[in-house]
């Protein structure tokens, strides 16, 4: 069973699936831990984890091993944001192809034009690419599947670029017309009465994919509640604590000029090593070192 | 002036800089945020990341890259951990080419045969090369050198073998005879009591670098008051700390269905867009954008 | 069907299968398409493409990569050249996870010390491991695969190492006894009288590999009357080909100030549009691009 | 002397320097070794390797990497081929600081729009930028150097897109006005006469680089004739023989079963050996292996 059959199989049985946002093997790892049933391979996560913009400066290749990795190391059901598709549908084919091959679930493509900046950054330029053409590149990225449970979900960006729910859903309607899987729709009110008003006036037509972000209070049940909710990706909360947690150990380990008064607050070495796979690693020794 | 060159200097102006490990750009820019004057390019960390084991299974290439990016994204001095040097010789003299290239600051080579078992793990298998032969790949490091300055470390784990602090003094000897600029003392005891009895006898040929990672209350005031420490390394506390914070995040997330709870836990959106340079980013676009 | 099956098939169809040797996607579409069965990813020829030696300098990232998009790009069969395996059973395990993962038909592992010194080069270092140490690799190999289909080659170097005909042999059986599905045989003597005299002693317990490099004159038919033989690869004729024809072209250019004489002598621009799908582009572009 | 800065001393010195198209370090090494004195890490001999089409489907992490293994391995000038510069002014920002960092001396970036269609494809669709558009790309590129040595050009392909010699006039002023070091203008016309024309007209206000591709006649003594050129690229002959002579080879080899006949046509396996150092590796060895 393929990736994307099992997505496809945990959506109809659960209604509403989770996505953790990761950006390496050891966030995946740990996301999938903790229950959530699927791995949202985050462009921002990524391009945070390499010190630049979310804005086109991470190259494919740089993302696509980091998908490779996840899928690899855990076995995870892997939706993969594949932001703008990297180019016009001819790249967008060639990097549909590559993606599967890497064992993702689900590529999500979204409808602004190359290079895109990163949505929630306030002010920031929001260019949508004209339906049509948008279009096109969703009906390419679908012929290039080889497995057709692959999900292919188009992502609309109409409220980040202050279009109104109206755009929103006419371009929702265009994009299930072309053939998309699911419908990712990015808002980033301070609260869920934008996105709520969306969901209240969707057709249904395609299954919805939410990322409460800017409104956090909005989750699960309220997903559920919809009916018309496939996922919810929760897109960079655990960078946000890693982050916090790091400023706070490194200023504590200047400040003090040791590490022992972090000692207790931190995983402990032994969770590492597990994180790392030595107990399969010494098996491995045990069995195979002569 | 050579990233190797202001290292040197810092350890001449300072007596003893502390090296934060790190695994990526992201948490080399918050070690150099924290004041710490050296980044700890970390094999150990890296292999976390990866969800593999740190016994050569992340291929130099990889390690390379991150050395690389760390350099760039920070302008920092990075300190490369080369394990066993990816080969004998011949490997060492072309890894050193390519980690100068990269911009680090120094490379260390640990004693121990390839491929290497990590040093903390309980029980490990820990073989170490033999002298002469170890001391051949120090000449070819140091020989392989364009950047006079470059900084190349000996790193003997004797201790970590359980061979003692004889076997560990002599093999300093060695290296500091081949040439090394400064040697690297591994111990996993769980007191400073084995490294003290070190740092004791140690003749100050070269000075030295230490990492407590067994024994978190020995730190720079420790170090500095022996007056043989050039180094502290603070070897995994970073990546230890994002573990605990992501694992908390994660399930309270997962448990609540909801970011909400969690929000005022973790750093904030506007943190990481300023992690990845927004506000160049927005100057750039100001200034170039027609 | 998984490439390892149908290489098998192909094997137990043809009786002797032809590799030849690729470094990229494009040499792996120019041997498929004059006809060869495989395509072997040789360390040699990838070694030579970085400017390096043949001796563990480029990473097993690299080679990887380079096995997946010739697998990708031409739907062929691929046989790997591991090298000594990245290290010992461990990293050998890991490394035929990621092999199989990206795509290969079969992994070839040889019975060299790491890091290994290339073969044909004279006077060369040759160091065989042990060979209780080395079916501890093979076992282990075999144990990492997913699909039963895979194709691990043992491969020893018995012969290049001036050991003899009789420790070939007794290495051939312990490595079948271990589970090698087939067993390379490596040769440099300078007629094909060595490896016919390991042929004709052979039991046949596993089908063998030839690589006749050095004894051009010994072919697919001698190959294929041996009753013995799975497989000829065709090592490095490809890369030397080129190598001959740039050096003339460059040559030529360089005389002459003017591509003009070099025109009719080298493939047309045509040739190389065809080699990059342009076909296949202009189809896409007329299909999507709205 | 940085890179930038001595292809700025060799063009001074010689009035017209060459530069070979490379892929790899490889075909840098025979290019450098056949006395061209500029390396040219050519988008479209790099998508051929990869197989697939020079539409902006190789990731710029790929390109970047070819370059720096080429000025790594042969210590010469790479002129590196940014295509559109991978996005808006931002990413070329990115870029640039990247290209420097891997040792480059010039950078060329395109006026078309991304994602580029190759320019030699017949028929092919080639959308420019707006002039003030790319304006803002060449500042951008100019303000992200360290070295004020790396050589930026400018490359226009209004005669590629049919807009006739006037546009591309019109273009290259402007160019020049942001502050290009150097113009390349390409043409696809099937006789010198076009850009014969265009040289005539030129003010000289910044020198050119020429691309005699499809006008093979046209050489390095009519580019120095004109007084206005500083660069003539070769941009595809090298791989264009490879390919060629391959298929020669393979085609031999799969008909006769044997290598024998092709052996005396193509390099020999020493010539490869030396090609990859192996001379200075048995150096390192004799020194440094104990």
């Amino acid at each position: 069973v393929s990736p994307g059959a099992r997505l496809r199989a945990l959506i109809a049985e659960r209604g509403v699936v989770e996505a953790m946002a990761c950006h390496n093997a050891l966030t995946a790892r740990l996301a999938a831990e903790a229950g959530f049933e699927a791995l949202w391979a985050s462009g921002f996560e990524l391009a945070a984890a390499h010190g630049v913009p979310d804005a086109g400066v991470v190259s494919m290749a740089e993302h696509l091993a980091v998908c490779r990795q996840m899928a690899e190391r855990t076995g995870g059901l892997v939706v993969a944001d594949l932001d703008t598709g990297f180019g016009n549908a001819v790249n967008l084919t060639y990097a549909v192809e590559a993606y599967e091959r890497a064992g993702v679930a689900a590529v999500v493509v979204e409808d602004k034009t190359f290079p895109k900046m990163t949505s929630l950054v306030p002010g920031g330029r929001q260019e949508l690419a004209r339906i049509e053409e948008y279009q096109g590149k969703l009906e390419a990225a679908l012929a290039a599947r080889r497995d057709p449970g692959l999900i292919v979900a188009a992502r609309t960006e109409a409220l980040i670029a202050g279009l109104g729910v109206d755009e929103a859903l006419k371009r929702g309607e265009a994009y299930a017309e072309a053939g998309a899987d699911l419908l990712l729709v990015h808002s980033k009110a301070p609260t869920s009465a934008e996105i709520e008003a969306f969901i209240g006036r969707w057709s249904g037509r395609v299954p919805l994919i939410l990322v409460p972000t800017a409104f956090p209070s909005f989750g699960r049940e309220a997903a559920r509640a919809s009916g018309k909710v496939a996922m919810v990706i929760w897109a960079n909360q655990g960078l946000r604590a890693a982050v916090r947690a790091m400023r706070d150990t490194f200023a504590a380990v200047r400040a003090e000029g040791s590490a022992a008064s972090v000692e207790d607050r931190i995983a402990t070495l032994g969770d590492l090593l597990e994180l790392q796979e030595m107990e399969r690693v010494a098996e491995l020794e045990r069995r195979y070192l002569r």
